[in-house]
């Protein structure tokens, strides 16, 4: 042992416990829907069994370990089980997960090509295999960053580098130069995007939301109107948000015409594809990305629905000269003269960067490209059937088209018209069903109606899950 | 087979081909030594090795992982060999590989307590512990972000936010009422604070750099005239970062000092710790928090100095409400009926959260403080008793104070002034040192001067690991 570097305990007993953990995972992925899939704690019923002051000495991972099982995994809602239906839904996929063990263990940090070649050259390789997956031109490159939101941020701040007004030397205060920036999205789009703009000092302001139509998709005459509207009132339009795939009913923007508007007023346009985007995988869903050949940048995520745990979002843009632009600080300490190599520090905010294009090598190279499409068009099916159940039973309404696979629908009792009255048995369905531990639901509202979303994504789901959660729904809706 | 959930392989090659990463991962941690630190390879040698298009149909694992010895380790810049001394040297401890592990298959998104109320639970308790060990005052909560840019940028939201000048809902430009926002960091600052100023709208001239003193660390006297200048010249200070353990030198900015202009002023006190505030965990050396409990935020990197694999870095502030009212943004789709619980989503940038207090508390416990105390005091040790070596040989000097673990020192035989020779001869024995995989070095330069920096961090980092990286400098040094 003392001739052993140590490394945080003995390597054999790292031996033991990592082959017991690995024991676990197995049959936690096997048996996940055994567990209660929304967890049923309380608020502080963890915190209270943990100890309020840090160990003195060394614990046992014996001890560890059995406290994880005892304390922690009650107050885990389980992502994995195939009833998890809240969000979107994701998987922690056998083939990431071993491919997240080796670069949890190699713990490079690829902010330098030198600082490891791999991290990078594989980067540069899998995003590319994406790209391709997603049938987007060859002049997009893209980069893996932790999130959507962060993913945003980073191309927003490349559109407002983009406007050529010395943003980044001056900022944006105490200027008379420059107007009020805005951009642009719909009523739909995700929080994140007004996140990045109160960020980027665009503020919320100006995030100018344009109407959706009755298919939750924005109004290009509307942004249209829109900008042309602001340029007469002395704002700034610097960019356009457009979503394939919104968060409340997975609506997929009119691009194409969208694209027509930026390229006229020679603004970035941005695609928040987080989850939708990768959709396009599938042959006869290419169309979902139509007009996206066009945008300055779009953001997918693998660790959404392409089978990757936690975290994974890919950032492509045809524009990463400005990106650097944006983004370049290279103080002495990181100068290299590695030459003509990818440093992807200079891509984005942050400088430490985990080895993520491993466990996404890992995936399409364990599924292939085919058996990705074959469980993304599985998911869009089960999703349609749902949507027809729903259709054929007069107590339910569907509230929203289903181009993906998330079902919006809620229980309506014929002669019910008090949408408050709606609204509080639709929260209590979903109450219930997330109480039986056999399904996860969360809500949205459209138009102002409270909508149960039902959002399959996760890879073990197949139709008796689905099957399932419809009896659960019709069960306690009959109770009401 | 057909009746099991489907994970992505089957559950029971996952557990074979998990045990057999668990195996190369003991080995590795075992035997990192055994492989060249710094990778050998050319640009583009990965890469070429890659087939640029992604397979169509499934591949077995047994070639993935073949591939993966085959052709990225060679690639790869070994973080956890003992004689990583560049940059800030980190680890991938095997306790805190267990508790990821456990984090990737569970695969929760923290973003809402409900989603995993462990999540939240256990990142409350972990960063309190970690509060305790650093000897900051109760009133400091933390909250885990994946790096110390986005740390960083968050606090300077919320900075910014503190203002109260409806920065969140206006932005910052076209107004009239807001002068241009300026922050102040020494002239050692890391860049993340400049990356972010950009970001945030602020710009690289609302950074004011501060000069240093000859021990690197900013003067407050100077800090004080410079913001009475730019308050007489209309510039709206908002900021102001000072480092524990700056990048170059691990200089400790004056904290106790600059607190009380702070305070006059009315200004935010960020303190980059990322590196360094680890140290306050000794007990000894508990005094370069000087002066922090009167910080409005402060981040520390587990993953830099706290063997903790990537990513992991804690942001503390005694001003949630604040961080909360910078980016607070809940959706119909995320409200929730939890009453009151701690939703992290509302602390930062992102939604997407992995559940990194597992890992966290897994090697608090199994480390214990006083054993993680222990190896922080080796490092400081070791990087005294080089700094010693180099004292005592004529033939080099030192280029900086060793208040921590890291060493700033320069071959400088008598007689020669030139400093082009000298940054060659220097830049010479790092690239030779480098190459020779026993030891990996990198540099930076103070006041012009070209500065070889050894930076001891790595957990498996021994005394014997010390004397050979200083037998090769003195072995290439004589060569030149």
């Amino acid at each position: 042992m003392s001739n052993q570097p140590f490394i945080g305990m003995d390597p054999e007993e790292f031996r033991k416990h990592g082959k017991e953990v690995v024991d676990w995972i197995a049959d936690y992925l096997k048996n996940a829907e055994k567990y209660p899939v929304f967890s049923r704690v309380k608020p502080g019923e963890i915190k209270n069994q943990l100890p309020a002051t840090p160990p003195a000495t060394s614990e046992k991972m014996e001890l560890i370990l059995a406290d994880f099982h005892r304390i922690i995994l009650p107050g885990i809602t389980h992502w994995n089980h195939p009833g998890f239906f809240a969000y979107f839904a994701n998987s922690a996929s056998a083939p990431g997960i071993l491919g997240e063990m080796l670069a949890t263990a190699l713990n490079v940090n690829g902010m330098l090509w030198r600082t490891s070649p791999s991290a990078t050259e594989l980067e540069e390789v899998v995003t590319d295999w994406l790209r391709q997956m997603l049938g987007l031109p060859s002049e997009f490159q893209g980069v893996i960053i932790d999130t959507a939101s962060v993913s945003t941020l980073v191309a927003l701040t490349a559109a407002r580098e983009a406007m050529h007004k010395r943003v980044r030397e001056e900022g944006l205060s105490g200027r008379t130069d420059l107007p009020h920036l805005r951009l642009y999205c719909s009523d739909h789009t995700h929080s994140s995007i007004e996140k990045a703009a109160i960020i980027l000092g665009v503020g919320q302001e100006g995030v100018r939301k344009i109407p959706s139509d009755a298919q939750f998709r924005m109004k290009p005459d509307q942004l249209a109107a829109a900008i042309a509207e602001d340029k007469k009132n002395g704002w700034l339009p610097f960019a356009v948000v457009v979503t394939v795939g919104t968060t409340s009913t997975t609506s997929i923007d009119p691009v194409p015409a969208i694209a027509d508007i930026c390229q006229m007023e020679k603004l970035w346009l941005h695609v928040d594809g987080a989850y939708g985007g990768m959709a396009a995988i599938v042959p006869e869903m290419r169309s979902v990305l139509d007009g996206c050949d066009r945008a300055d940048s779009l953001v997918t995520n693998p660790h959404k629905w392409l089978f990757t745990p936690m975290d994974c979002s890919v950032l492509f843009t045809r524009h990463v000269d400005t990106l650097k632009q944006a983004f370049s600080l290279v103080p002495e300490y990181l100068k290299t003269t590695d030459g003509k190599v990818n440093n992807y520090m200079d891509w984005g905010v942050q400088l430490g960067r985990r080895f993520r294009a491993l466990k996404l090598w890992f995936i399409i190279r364990s599924f292939g490209v085919e058996g990705m499409i074959g469980i993304l068009r599985e998911h869009c099916r089960l999703a349609r059937e749902f949507a027809l159940w729903v259709d054929a039973d007069n107590n339910f309404e569907r509230l929203a088209p289903v181009p993906f696979s998330v079902v919006c629908f809620r229980y309506h009792p014929k002669g019910i018209l008090d949408e408050g009255k709606l609204e509080h048995m639709n929260a209590q369905i979903i109450d219930r069903i997330n109480t039986t531990g056999e399904a996860f639901l969360s809500h949205t509202k459209l138009n102002g109606r409270y909508t149960i979303r039902l959002a399959i994504g996760n890879i073990a789901t197949a139709e008796k899950h689905v099957a399932r959660v419809w009896k659960l729904v019709q069960q306690e809706s009959a109770k009401l």
